[in-house]
């Protein structure tokens, strides 16, 4: 089913400085950096580092008015949401919201690392922010 | 390297009660159920989820005393940490520590699913509960 997930993409986290943060996952955890971009649509800076089939994605907010500054205001740097690679973003959004979960997306958008995505409604996922995701476009890895 | 991650081995969401939280994640989202416990150490009870070489790791409290009770006392539920596998958990725990991370465990101690694990401590990973872990034998998977 075109729906459900086949992996974690990656794992998103809010963090206040790239600079500061990414000795921790380069050089002590000792994961690779394989993408970096700035993301308009949601004013981040974003590093991609490889796990197995995953990512870790760390976002640093480029703006006091992204998502991400405002979530760091409220609960400090974490782990901002979880992303589930599905091959029909469209179909996962639908499925979700068939099954009574609100959506953030109705319409999957343009995200990072040439994926579209949709967010679920973390009301309805118990706290937890929730992103389906498809590759539509192979990205330059470094 | 031993100490560094080959997968996201899970992600451990804080959910105040596994009956109410499954149904999202086994019929909405469409992830398999392989493992469940009581883990007495961390007084709860533990539903994993597969998806792709990764788990969703479900924890409920069973005691007000649970570290997982006071996490969702004080922020709610939500994701509560990520698990990196690694080939020697010892090893990784002895790397952070040798980076200047302050640790948890000192020792990796048994975990739920048949892991050795060792968690850093989050005020040196900036706001990221991050736990190594090391599978040390086979479950019964259902």
């Amino acid at each position: 089913m075109t729906f459900v997930p086949y992996k974690i993409d990656h794992l998103g986290l809010a963090v206040s400085s790239i600079e500061e943060t990414l000795p921790l996952y380069a050089n002590v955890i000792g994961l690779k950096v394989i993408h970096e971009e700035i993301i308009d649509d949601q004013m981040v800076r974003a590093v991609f580092l490889e796990v197995g089939e995953s990512c870790v994605e760390l976002l640093e907010p480029t703006s006091p008015e992204s998502p991400i500054a405002k979530y760091i205001e409220k609960k400090g740097p974490g782990i901002h949401h979880v992303a589930y690679a599905v091959e029909d973003v469209q179909a996962a959004l639908d499925h979700a919201q068939a099954q009574g979960l609100r959506l953030i997306d109705k319409q999957p958008r343009r995200g990072g690392h040439g994926k579209l995505i949709g967010f679920v409604h973390p009301k309805d996922t118990h706290g937890v922010l929730t992103e389906f995701c498809q590759k539509i476009e192979e990205t330059e890895e470094k």
